[in-house]
């Protein structure tokens, strides 16, 4: 019975060992490919056109909000679905895993702020730069996404914080003349470069951190009417 | 004498001959080392982060309408003087030599505009694309610049035509959030990228030229207040 035990424990033991063996070697493979993927492959580079006519977007945010593995249910709206600047746009987004940096003049599109609200729950530090005399304006999504817990700073200068930038895990650039406004998106020329390119993303991520210390609030400024 | 005559003609002849032969050998070694040199310099990779401080860019513009090694008489103005975002942005546009390609939302910017004057002079081929409602606002450049004798397309839509970008040569794309205006220049926080990047600059010329076909005159709609 010992004997038998023994060597029931010492095969169990062994199978234990292999599989975990044969775990960590797969799992360290699997992370090694990947790599070599990421390594390997062609960095984006991509410019997107606009507008982007009116389109249904839900399958992109419902993809990337739901569990790995659980279908989609159709949208029943009546807007064309399919590739489009804008889909383009929240697919570059979502692919965010660690970090995403905003630096927005305007920021009203519903899509792009729930995008952004997704990332934030799934974990992804998300920090937000936007102007101080746009982030009121009808429909800016700044103050939904103060509400949700997401970092925002904005300026205290007579200029405008101009800027229409993002970057996504230190890695990917997103730039160009687009505000994220749905006026912009569907009705105006514009123009939006992507571009993973580690010099580009540097300069920009310098350029950010620069705004963010600027403006951080224990810096502000408050005035009240009478000092004025 | 024939003889000696026969003689120095022989001679003036190998002379030019070896002089015509050298100078060109010459300046075919200089035309190849200037395209070996073009090949194999690194392509321009910059951005320009504005606000730029007030500055005094008469220099740049002097130099860049003398004559070739006439000497610049230095301007009087208090400005401060030397490099700067604005000063870089105009040697950028000021190394055209064939073709400017101009797509701005707004553009008041004067120094800007004196540049692209004495581009135009210079017998570059410019040709701008602008929005019609930004077209019109006060210091707008467009109409001195039509005036000048630049062709200049606008749309007729009601978005906004907010591209905010250039092309020289075909070779060189600068783009980004700034409009050229001086509020802009000396007030926001905005960016330029400038790149020698034959693979952006392809889609940002087609996107021009999209839009300078679709903007042609000839297709241009008159409404009269009647009719509306």
């Amino acid at each position: 019975m010992w004997a038998a035990g023994a060597a029931r424990r010492a095969g169990l033991g062994l199978g234990l060992g292999l599989g975990l063996g044969l775990g960590l070697g797969l799992g360290l493979a699997a992370a090694l490919a990947l790599a070599a993927w990421r390594r390997q492959r062609r960095p984006v580079r991509e410019v997107l056109f606009f507008p982007s006519r009116p389109s249904c977007t839900e399958a992109v945010l419902v993809e990337a909000a739901a569990e790995p593995g659980a279908a989609a249910r159709p949208c029943p709206c009546p807007l064309p679905q399919g590739d489009c600047p804008l889909s383009r746009l929240l697919r570059r987004l979502l692919s965010a895993r660690r970090s995403l940096e905003i630096c927005l003049f305007a920021f009203s599109c519903p899509q792009l702020s729930r995008a952004v609200q997704l990332l934030h729950r799934r974990g992804v530090c998300v920090r937000i730069v936007t102007d101080a005399q746009y982030m009121g304006i009808r429909g800016s999504q700044i103050g939904l996404l103060r509400h949700a817990g997401i970092q925002v700073r904005h300026d205290q200068e007579d200029g405008y914080m101009h800027h229409k930038f993002a970057i996504v895990d230190r890695r990917m650039l997103i730039t160009g003349s687009l505000n994220w406004t749905t006026q912009a998106i569907q009705n105006n020329r514009e123009n939006v470069l992507v571009m993973e390119d580690a010099e580009y993303v540097k300069l920009f991520l310098d350029e950010f951190e620069r705004i963010w210390e600027e403006y951080n609030p224990i810096s502000y400024k408050f005035f009240s009417k009478d000092s004025k």
